[in-house]
């Protein structure tokens, strides 16, 4: 099968025709890959920068955004048939351990990861885990969903904790509305009666934001803080919502957060600076978020089979990664890149 | 009536003789001080460190830690009447604003702190107010029980937020076993069934710890992080309540907590510095803490009353303010400093 | 000045030109009413149901449900000025016991209730407390708002109880959509993602309660149940908030219910009747639901100034009382019904 | 192997000879049965009520609380090895539906249930999942704990859920001292400083809660109503655990339990029955609870191996099953009875 994989660190990844990966335990999956996201978490193991923590043993296949559809299942898989449309949990958990027993799957300390640490979705089949597998709803198709894999459950892992603060009178602040970004805002909207600002550097993502319905915006040019602060009668924002974590918007989001407030960090890059002086005078939290649950992926697709969540992409054939990796570098992708390796299900 | 003033800072405060206090407010409460703590904030206060943030005009009293009779109510006092032994919650609140609405009144947008940004309670009198008062139960004596206004109610809020977080089975650091941290291990004794780690430089301090309770103590020697993570299989501990806040326990803090968990910043003076991928890749938090609510320091004086908990004091008259300053300084105190301004109820 | 009061159980109240009432407490407020509902509990006042529970002497001035204009305000007041459009809770509550302290102001322990115990709201003037004044944001007039006081927080403060099991992918039903269910339809949508299914005998009602965004409606015709179980898979509903509570509603509540979800009651007149096998086989919960707390009421007049809750109502003049009753007696209001003392600020 | 197995409902269970069950699934492991609690639900299963709920075909092997030593696993068992002490859920669960994902597992939509719908453990041999198994800690041994599988993990699961409520100064009811209770007046003082006051009718029984830490004891003698209000100044308590819920037991509970305070129904047999009224005046709930999950399990299991659980029990070879429960009717059962079908791990 055809197959995107990286042979040296620094180098464009290639495609190659490579064995057909196949079940062997029994809650295995193999997926026909319908789309697979790319983002610029592809882009740091390209370069490197994850080889370490990651330890994987090149080549290997890139991609951990995936959705599809089921061509072959293991003996005690209940929950999914051939056949069926699916979007994918990144990880693939063990479901013995306490994180996996509390429903905190991203706290597997079992699980791998593939698209890091393993052979992951930009190729015409995916092995994983009937663990990972949400059935997709009629109407959504592979191509539509694949980037709610971990981009999408990521915005909304991050929210889903910030409820019980989202209070009718709350403000809640989004800083970035990138790939991350844009899903947000739809999940602050969908589930709450909060005050939205939304920050980000670019008017057309700022135009987009708009679109998804009441908003504040707010420009980052110099001046985010001191208008967010305006906005809020001087306060801040009972919860900031980070997606961007790097280049200032870190120490910004700290100065959004109102007395009692909570700073969610989601983006990454940058360093959290602070004397404690000024969190405990404050009781401000720092939250980090990572990934999110198999449930909540599983929200985050009703959410989109109702129409309340949109992703905004662009497709490329699988062949075009290369080019779409350029156009990300670039910056010259006003959507998320989704990488088609079938075009339907094959089956 | 005599007072503890601060005349000038870097100065050491003198005993003046000064007008009584009046009511005047309906809601006012006038208190025969028999109990006031000294802390380090008294001394940071004395060195200057808080005239900006205060605001404070000198000369003032001292005094933010107080226990004693009520002497006199405003027109509209019911929860307390003369003659009453009380203790201070250490903020004088509005009971209007939506913090105090919702019972998170450290956050009052109204609020005066008596003996910080006003006259404080080392003096024959305190004014302050009938919200502030928690009626202390037959068997609690001033002196007994007064520090616990702030570092015990401040030691009782952090724990009491950590308590979902602290199952059977989950592991709880405590760093720093001085004024606020041996209220802390008490209460942590108190009210989980977690398995507790006491970290802290000196002997003494962890031979107190020990005597509470079935704790595991850790010697701050250099290798204290690495004792924890063996003590936790490697994985570090659910929850860290730092006392410290500085000279490095930030630091360890963040290390010893494991992943999902959260590190409560209590003490302060140092610097939280941390990059966001190391946040958001193990999905920690950082949690800031600020004194506590009135409930909660009713529910610390329930517990002293049940003998849960137990203040390790040394107590000084009035007059000897500048010997108990001394003995602070030069770390001769072997529990927390209290001033007696009234032996017993006058009225 | 003006007032509608009871003189005698089971006969219509009257008329009367009583004296001004006048403010004497620190925290009192005099307000000019300027709407003032009537509900169903206060037929049951004149009945004489209530008579042994409140305890009021008659004659005594109707009206639980108020909005209007502070005239006039006590020493200790600082939220609320001369002039200020309020809406106020529903209790005046002493600020200083527990339940106070803790925010649920329903559960004050030295309470009294203006139109239930005491001289009520159907009247030119009004004696509270500043403690049960929410200032309304520009663009909110008392006649729009009043039932809000009530019949609104009372089906706000359930459904805000009721949020953390809402979550995408989860169904609640709204059973009854009269003067409190109408206003918890527009309050599920606007703060969760949840499936709304609503159910009601009155084809007008579900009308209604469809115009306010997407929701199935079921009539209840004798196989609602049946109904809610089909739309449910079988399972039955998270969260089924019972508006109605009498007629066999609770029982029809309790069987939509599925495996580990809870059933609010909120309307009232039936009973309970389930064998406790019943309830522990399914671990299924009962939630008795009380009005609401201020910030709930402070949180509820943000949604409505924000147009995400609409009150439907008639307007009456104050001296129309006894048509008003008539009418709600018959089933012939539409909407709620205001009765209005002062068509404006006077001051 | 010698298994207890129900051959007509009405007449005693014999002792039968029957083959050995093996392993099939992925997950299944089989367990050499150390002890096997016998309770009340099995004198009903005997006597028929639960025929038509679990549907099973007789004969079939009692026994739904379980311990003893692995022995064989299944080909994707990490969990466990052979010759592993463990204790086990008494549900079989899927792991693959969103219950199971959310670990609530007692609600799983695939769940069998050993002893009631299928062989249980009052046999030499059982089978079972390694999703039920929680492994010993050393120092614990099968014949100890078995009975904190069902009866013992029920109290604690209620008891977990009730942690929120029961704050230092906020008082705790335990009606019944019998199988569960005794486990949860020991849970409830290991994880709270709450008042707690213990409810039975027999002396014996409220001495062994006496025995166990700081207790109030009530003699149920037909004034324990008026005495738990006497003991919480006539306001009744926070919460009210009811291991009882027949017999006048589930009336009682509700009137000990106060204003927003919360009845948890763990005993059953009878009925609840309150006009709606009064659990709206009031805001009180109604708690179904059905056993516990899984990490409850192993929670309960931590507080066991720290000695702050300790089940009271009677010892009996599997042979004397029908002594066992000639006892257990009889009344004559001082603790809970274990059946011992292997006196140690044979393998």
């Amino acid at each position: 099968m055809k197959a995107v994989r990286v042979h040296a660190y620094g180098k464009p990844p290639s495609i190659d025709d490579i064995p057909e990966p196949s079940i062997s335990g029994p809650l295995d999956i193999l997926v026909e890959v319908g789309a697979a996201g790319l983002c610029r978490t592809d882009l740091h193991v390209i370069e490197g920068q994850w080889a370490e923590k990651s330890g994987v043993k090149l080549p290997y296949v890139l991609g951990h955004e995936n959705a599809g559809w089921v061509r072959e299942i293991g003996s005690a898989v209940t929950n999914v048939a051939p056949g069926d449309p699916v979007i994918l949990h990144p990880l693939v958990t063990c479901g013995l351990c306490r994180p996996c027993r509390s429903g905190v799957d991203q706290h597997c300390e079992n699980s791998r990861f593939p698209g890091i640490d393993s052979d992951g979705g930009m190729a015409e089949l995916l092995l994983t885990s009937a663990r990972s597998a949400v059935k997709l709803a009629p109407g959504l198709e592979p191509v539509d969903v694949a980037a709610l894999a971990d981009a999408g459950l990521t915005a909304y892992h991050a929210i889903r904790k910030a409820l019980p603060l989202l209070y009718p009178g709350s403000t809640c602040v989004v800083i970035g509305v990138g790939g991350l970004g844009h899903i947000g805002v739809q999940c602050v909207l969908a589930t709450t009666a909060t005050n939205v600002i939304v920050v980000d550097r670019s008017d057309t993502a700022l135009e987009l934001a708009g679109s998804y319905g009441k908003v504040h915006v707010v420009k980052a040019d110099g001046r985010q803080v001191q208008r967010v602060l305006e906005l809020t009668g001087g306060a801040g924002a009972h919860v900031v919502l980070d997606f961007v974590g790097e280049q200032g918007a870190e120490a910004d989001g700290l100065a959004m957060t109102r007395r009692a407030g909570s700073y969610f960090v989601i983006g990454y890059g940058g360093r959290i600076e602070i004397p404690t002086m000024d969190l405990i005078f404050t009781e401000r939290n720092i939250i980090g978020n990572l990934v999110g649950t198999y449930t909540e992926l599983d929200e985050l697709m009703t959410m989109t089979a109702e129409g309340n969540v949109r992703l905004h992409t662009q497709v490329f054939p699988l062949e075009d990664i290369n080019h779409a990796i350029e156009d990300l570098e670039a910056g010259r992708l006003p959507g998320r890149a989704i990488l088609v390796p079938n075009r339907g299900r094959r089956i």
